[in-house]
């Protein structure tokens, strides 16, 4: 049986690697992109050239958009109405949920029940998009996953498709929780890296560390060739990426009126980066607004002694952070119905993990507030406080820091100072 | 009856406009400073140029110390010994309250029992210190307050001498939690009319609208000139001049660990700000942090309702973040056993006022959760957070509006959200 056609808009780094994928597992597949340029690397790579948003879509039953915001979405899917009738269609851009929810219901305004519309959006990054491994977070009625589903399992990992119950929206959330702790990561493994060269620490010798540590990020240990190397330009991933995804996250929870205050720190950074020009940089620049220097500049001159204590202030602020981190993003989870079990499972293979999340994830979830290793709040803001404390002598910004600080601070003031260092999840939930 | 002879050591901006007045008073004035130029300043303005410490010191019943920062106390105070026996020595420097006592102590273990030492930080600007209308907060033993009173007479304002209850390290104290407004506030001013900025509003209007508005701050309105100038280097008030007073207040909250979010985000810009070279630079540049250009380049093309609108914006980021700083000056003040009575009319007639911290508070202080004008937390947070919102769509930082925000939605957690917006103090105090 031949496979059916797929149309395919937004051929941008992602987009790219996802239809190329379909196009090598058989399917026809016709791609446009507003950038003609990218609609020909799109033909030179095997696929179909479409000449027009319409003629993409033209006939074919499953259609998938993955263009870059809630605008272009709205302009790709209500511009034309050229999809059939029982077309499937996959929304796999990273929007607010609120978005996707409207979607399908300007669709039903429009009489168009006749589509099957699935919330999907995608994680993973353009090299696991071209190998058809991404994790996928799709929400949507049973039958449209029905449909969609072989679409879905094709673009992911058989261990990464997660069907997010809950609906349309449901999909868009999942991302979004899981998009925090990228936020807050991208921004800490700049800042860990950078604080360890104002400590006069080695950069590798610091990263090696922090890889065998609790202290460990996916996101600093992806992002740390590309600081060292200072191979930013365009690099792999642009500054004004993370930053669209955290504006998703502060805006909803904005809506909510949830505090995710590291979320809302980190997005200060970025705008204040945007601002210096660093829009289309690699986001591991974001080393320069802690450092001045190539921190493989530095060369320690420090005894073995001193190094060693440099270097745990350096794994004390990471992990105390990120425990924070964690706490920030499975509260506001939990306060938009998130499965928590799901996003525990999807975070720990996913470029949001941590060792922290994955270590205590599970007891700040349960409230337990019970630590594995027995730190109270008040042996976690005790180590944070150092660091931030050293930071501050040596006149090193620590925006993450600072603001976990207080957030730990404020968690003490509620009285949880000698509850288990997963109690500090209370200060946002009260 | 001829005056005594003051000896002086620290002849910087704030020290020469203070020596100086009191060699008008008709004081001989011994004055040393370790930058011979500034010697030969003060000579010419009529002052005793002294060849060394020791020199200005000697033979001296009162000596005032009016170095920058406290290792520089240190070692005037403790490097020779020159003082009589008997003398009253004014540490008028910005030093946390911990050292003052530590400089008392130190006497006593020196056997310098003899010297009346008062705890005597001042505020209010160059031109004030020559007029001899600065502010001073005095904590000292009642006796020692007797021998140095006149002197303290004659460098403040009449109002503006504050004998601070609690003995040496009480008027540090209350220098320290005035500091937390003029922290914030500095850093405010830069953000309103940055964001104003952005929002495409004329400098000027915006400026005279705050003046008039229950935005208003004494920073804003000081800073405000020099900031549409450009007038910056220097200007009048270098950028690590607010840093090492907020350092102090960050340094002396994380002892306690009291939470002080917004002076915490205040020093975060600023320490970028440093590290992009501002630290020479008037602290009316941290308005750069916000906008790229000039803000007196930006020529409205807005309607007049469009106008008022984006103003609104504007007016709300300011009042709301300083009503959050008001509160978390007051918490920590509180927390620190200011006496809070003092406090309120001290600021309100120095650097660190603002409408919101003069309106509401009394309300603040009495814990009163009713507002003048009857808004609840509730009103507060939605007030800023369209302003937040707004600066975000148009990518633009607003670290403190930020700040402030999150401090809200936390004390919405708390269940305040219905209770007057003067019980956001709640959030710093459980």
């Amino acid at each position: 049986m031949s496979k059916p056609s797929i149309g395919f808009v937004g051929l941008g780094a992602m987009g790219f690697g996802m239809a190329t994928h379909l196009v090598k597992e058989g399917y026809p597949v016709h791609g446009f992109d507003v950038f003609p340029a990218s609609v020909e690397r799109f033909k030179a790579a095997g696929g179909i050239p479409a000449s027009s948003l319409q003629d993409s879509a033209k006939e074919k039953d499953f259609y998938v958009c993955m263009v870059a915001s809630a605008p272009q979405v709205q302009s790709v899917l209500f511009g034309d109405d050229a999809l059939p009738q029982n077309a499937t269609l996959l929304l796999c851009s990273t929007v607010p949920a609120s978005y996707a929810q409207s979607v399908a219901a300007e669709l039903v305004s429009l009489g168009r029940t006749d589509i099957s519309f699935i919330d999907a959006p995608v994680s993973g990054g353009a090299l696991r998009a071209a190998a058809g491994t991404l994790s996928i977070m799709a929400g949507a009625p049973d039958a449209a996953l029905e449909k969609g589903r072989f679409l879905l399992q094709e673009m992911s990992d058989a261990n990464k498709l997660y069907l997010v119950p809950g609906g349309v929206g449901a999909g868009s959330n999942m991302k979004m929780v899981h998009q925090v702790l990228a936020g807050i990561h991208i921004l800490g493994a700049s800042e860990a890296q950078g604080f360890a060269a104002r400590l006069g620490l080695d950069a590798v010798k610091t990263a090696e560390a922090i890889k065998s540590s609790p202290a460990w990020s996916w996101m600093h240990e992806n992002r740390l060739q590309r600081m060292l190397d200072e191979d930013w330009h365009p690099g792999a991933s642009a500054l004004t990426i993370i930053l669209k995804d955290v504006g998703i996250i502060t805006t909803s929870a904005r809506q909510s009126q949830f505090p995710t205050p590291l979320c809302s720190t980190a997005e200060q950074v970025y705008l204040s980066a945007l601002l210096q020009g660093y829009g289309p940089v690699d986001d591991s620049s974001m080393v320069r607004q802690y450092f001045a220097e190539p921190i493989t500049e530095v060369s320690s001159t420090k005894s073995e002694e001193e190094t060693a204590e440099a270097l745990q202030l350096v794994l004390d602020l990471m992990e105390v952070t990120n425990l924070v981190a964690a706490a920030e993003a499975i509260s506001f989870a939990r306060y938009l119905k998130v499965d928590l079990k799901q996003f525990y499972t999807l975070v720990a293979d996913a470029a949001g993990a941590s060792r922290q999340f994955m270590t205590k994830g599970l007891d700040i979830i349960e409230g337990l507030g019970q630590d594995v290793n027995g730190e109270t709040v008040d042996g976690a803001t005790s180590r944070l406080e150092k660091a931030v404390q050293k930071a501050r002598d040596l006149h090193c910004p620590l925006n993450l820091g600072n603001a976990a600080l207080s957030v730990l601070f404020m968690a003490k003031k509620s009285g949880l100072g000698a509850e288990g260092s997963a109690s500090v999840v209370k200060a946002f939930e009260h």
